[in-house]
């Protein structure tokens, strides 16, 4: 299968390239690194990094960027940063993808778990992942020739510890727990799905 | 109460208005209409608003918009043009007005029923309303001074059959009935809340 990881140099997409790279053919794609560079809040570099891929069987974004601000302290332009990094870059890798995607094909989506638990700071991410998890469910059934989308949504991870003081009471998952949530969204038949790891 | 209701013109926002006029003193603010203009997509539009009105009690918005297209056609311009208008807008309505909002204050937003359950063409507000409803979850316990937030969730209503085709199974809801949910958000106690009218 060839698959596109979008934030395969980050924390989260090195671990989820690294456990696909052994069966399959992967495109890292990176904001400045990998074998691919996008910028995914811009729709004409969303374009120019699918049309040098080409056709492809799965596309995983673990990208995505959104302001840890204080409701009292945020303005509508930090708001909206996220909605249009996070939120809109994402959404636009499956609006442009979906005209290069093979029949049968995949979209994998990152959202995460302040969408349903929201702790201080963290108001534009949750709207963010919550509307990232609310486009995924409405999209599944239109997307033609069988192409699926689900989106992973993950507690903090393991590997993440400068975040587990902004996460009280969340346990840190395992990445591996989180990398196989990418398995069964690429690999399995469930579409439509916010799979939770938390 | 002082109420400021965004939207008051709308066929929602009318019956809100005429229910809560009953007891309370109402601005009703449209786009061209109304006691005061504002366009919720511009930040200054907003804060001349509330410069105009001053302090309030309650603030309860009816108004956004966001296109109604196929997936397979959507444009990522058109999908912004959602998150911009009525996600960005009702949140910056929160984000300005909470530093013109009284003691004890609350904020109502609306979303709607495409956040959790989808129609045709409807991804971009599902979107929208999906993370209306986690921002509202989130910027609740943040809010300061005892303000208060939900955030309504209305099936499409009875007065708007314009819309019934597009949503197929849906029983089309009293408007009596979504207008009790604003009353429950302004009047009662709960916050964090989606109040979902289906």
């Amino acid at each position: 299968m060839k698959i596109i990881i979008v934030g395969a140099t980050g924390t989260l997409g090195k671990k989820v390239a690294e456990a696909f790279a052994q069966k399959h053919e992967i495109i890292r794609v990176g904001n400045t690194k990998g074998d691919v560079q996008v910028d995914i809040t811009k729709e004409a570099s969303i374009k120019a990094m699918f049309e040098q891929i080409g056709a492809f069987d799965a596309l995983i974004s673990t990208s995505g960027k959104g302001p840890f601000v204080p409701v009292s302290q945020m303005t509508g332009e930090a708001f909206k940063s996220g909605l249009l990094d996070k939120l809109l870059g994402q959404v636009n890798l499956v609006l442009i993808g979906q005209h290069y995607i093979n029949r049968g094909g995949s979209f994998t989506l990152t959202s995460g778990i302040l969408a349903d638990h929201p702790v201080a700071a963290g108001a534009a991410l949750s709207a963010v992942n919550g509307g990232l998890n609310s486009f995924v469910l409405a999209a599944a059934p239109e997307l033609e020739n069988g192409v699926r989308i689900n989106a992973i949504s993950p507690n903090v991870v393991e590997d993440s510890p400068a975040y587990f003081d902004s996460f009280p009471g969340e346990i840190p998952v395992a990445m591996e727990k989180v990398v196989k949530a990418y398995e069964k969204s690429v690999l399995g038949i469930v579409t439509g799905q916010v799979i939770k790891v938390y």
